[in-house]
């Protein structure tokens, strides 16, 4: 049993290792970076019944502490899913590495060259939930973009987790770089995080993931700069010039496609121009899909069969096959409406009309704004920039998906001939 | 007198009206935000007794109140500061508008078109020192960025500023934007500010500039995020294959131009095998030019008139006639010296050597870093950014110079014809 003081003590230590570690890693060579991840995979492979023993034994823990069954299938772990382990490392391998790039170069007229260089943050804490996944994952994505990471796993996948995280601590170690590149937290202990939060010095960043009441606490407790990648509550809006078959294939991609992700949608605006004529058909391919839908006294009065939304529904994230419906005035009502209860996620406007979309796209405050596409596109992946880290809904830093580049800062290299200012 | 509760709900109907504000203020054409900054420029000219008449009732309670002389003349308005202060709202007012700007924009093989736009972050609070010219300064930088701001000046400088705002205010008014686009915190008492801090959902990030203390405390106290206006403690590292003529003329620029910027150089690092042959010429110059030097043994060992340094030196930011020097073990010992004892801010290194000079300007990790150049280079406007708000010493968000594309965040607009997601 550790005490709250070798638990700070440890913690500290981790804080020295992993700062240490990153200013080596600053420097190091793609190539070398690459080798770790392609070894790491290897390994998982290689290491894949001891890996799947480990999680049994979480399963049967989380199990038995009757965790939710959306959340044992987080969790679970058979073949496949080592297998898209191994070939996700090796994905980020094959991403270009943001480090070292020069973002602008320019000449100024006191014949100063400027050059803006882009640089890893350092070290980057990341706080996550129980899939055991993300232990590869986040330390992969951290690694190639030349930061150390602290990470802190969900107590249910903690021996799922160190196993992978064993395996990636070998890859660093084939490939020449310090296991202090990468760190899992050995213990469950809560306190460890309140440490984690205090290194101001050694941590440059935290990152959480997970439920809004971790998030809270981090962007409470933390000394360090948080980037928060928090769940959305996700809108359509169905505008009075909208298309009505791409209306119904929209909202019901958006919805439905995956309900667990935090670009599902989770509230359906339409206009109230259009309520009679687009809403039935709407909601039959909705409820053929299996969806529980809400809506406001507009919409109950056209549709019995559709339940009367509370005020909380507008703040909900089901994450689940339900779907509130609102009626609003037009574009502006939708407007008002995200603003009052959106989350700054990724939010959808259904129109022909180019002008109502332009003035959505550029009046609607959210990271991920779109035109006559379906909220569930909002993805590092779908995006092009290969793996991400999560979904920021922060303004500060990076917005929207968090791929590698999006884990770098820069600094200013600044070259002249022995310039002196008047 | 206004009770903690009082405060309290002030600054909560600040909050709100900066939020409100700033939602107008994203989507207003530059030619708007130029009016008013031009109009407040004229407004200022035409009361500038008014605000000198302030000035002189400020300075008469700083000096009652035995401020020190550098912080009395930082305070102290006259009427060619006056005018400094309308031609620089003016000079923003030409600065090209980042708002709007799409940062770059590509095609997926989906079929969505994804644009990243560059939006402001929302609303700035700005806790500054007593110079009353940071009230136009910030206020305009951040209206022409499409940012609401919340200011709080220093004490000594609140009635020179508050003079100022009411100009600011008016050239709003005049341009027909909300007066709530800047606001002054129209109390000193201190708790304002720890409301200030606590503002999470109104305010999208603080700036504080001044001391350490004031930082501190902001870093420690805030629930919305900080960017940090750190001072600098500033190197030049004299290499092996250093320029002599070069390595005095730069040290002497770096440390004597100006000493009390934040990129006046602190400490001069010299290579051992260049002490005998470069450190006379440095010292006599600067010594010329009025420096106090504190040396190292070595150091001391050569030049009996430079006086002894303690460890306390070498962390110590003078900004002042002061210089420390000390000799170290080539390249490598100076990247140590800078990792041990820097600020991250601007470090400089005077060498010949072009490999050496890459070693330098990779490894040390400041936002800043030089070949051949004089630390007091480190400025927006020399940068080519037209004004600046401050140097930023973190890696989250900016780094470095914080001119007005530096208090901006991006938001992506996607756009396809109907796409769902497979």
């Amino acid at each position: 049993m550790m005490t709250e003081q070798d638990i700070k003590d440890m913690m500290l230590d981790m804080g020295k290792a992993a700062k240490a570690a990153a200013g080596a890693l600053a420097n190091v060579a793609t190539e070398q970076k690459n080798q770790a991840l392609i070894a790491a995979a290897r390994l998982i492979r290689q290491n894949q019944d001891k890996i799947l023993i480990a999680n049994a034994k979480d399963m049967e823990i989380a199990t038995a502490r009757g965790l939710a069954g959306a959340m044992l299938d987080r969790l679970l772990l058979d073949g496949n899913r080592v297998e898209g382990i191994a070939s996700s490392l090796e994905a980020i391998a094959k991403l270009p590495d943001p480090i070292g790039d020069v973002m602008a170069q320019w000449d100024r007229p006191s014949g100063l060259n400027i050059s803006r260089v882009r640089v890893p943050l350092g070290v980057i804490g990341i706080i996550y939930e129980s899939r055991p996944n993300v232990t590869a994952d986040a330390g992969a994505l951290c690694l190639k973009s030349g930061n150390a990471s602290i990470l802190r796993c969900g107590s249910e996948s903690a021996l799922s987790s160190r196993t992978i995280h064993d395996c990636l601590v070998k890859g660093l170690e084939d490939a020449g770089l310090s296991p202090d590149c990468i760190q899992l937290i050995p213990t469950q202990d809560r306190s460890a995080v309140g440490e984690l939060l205090g290194l101001v010095g050694y941590v440059d960043i935290i990152v959480p993931r997970g439920g809004k009441s971790l998030i809270e606490r981090v962007q409470n407790d933390s000394r360090v700069p948080v980037m928060a990648h928090l769940d959305g509550i996700c809108h359509v809006y169905v505008d009075a010039d909208a298309d009505l078959e791409k209306a119904v294939a929209i909202t019901l991609n958006a919805k439905m496609r995956r309900t667990g992700i935090c670009g599902a949608a989770e509230t359906l605006l339409i206009d109230e121009k259009v309520l009679n004529s687009h809403l039935p058909a709407i909601a039959d391919a909705l409820k053929v899909a299996g969806c529980e839908l809400r809506g406001d006294k507009a919409v109950c009065a056209l549709d019995g069969a559709i339940l009367p939304a509370t005020e909380d529904d507008w703040n909900t994230e089901y994450l689940d096959s339900i779907l509130s419906i609102k009626t609003v005035a037009g574009v502006d009502g939708a407007i008002d409406h995200i603003a009052a209860h959106g989350s700054h996620h990724t939010d959808s406007i259904i129109t022909e009309n180019a002008a109502t979309a332009e003035k959505f796209l550029s009046r609607v405050d959210s990271a991920i704004v779109m035109h006559n596409t379906s909220t569930q596109f909002a993805d590092g992946g779908e995006f092009g920039m290969g793996a991400e880290i999560g979904i920021s809904t922060g303004k500060m830093h990076a917005r929207g998906p968090v791929g590698l580049e999006q884990l770098t800062s820069y600094k200013y290299q600044v070259r002249s001939d022995g310039k002196t200012r008047a």
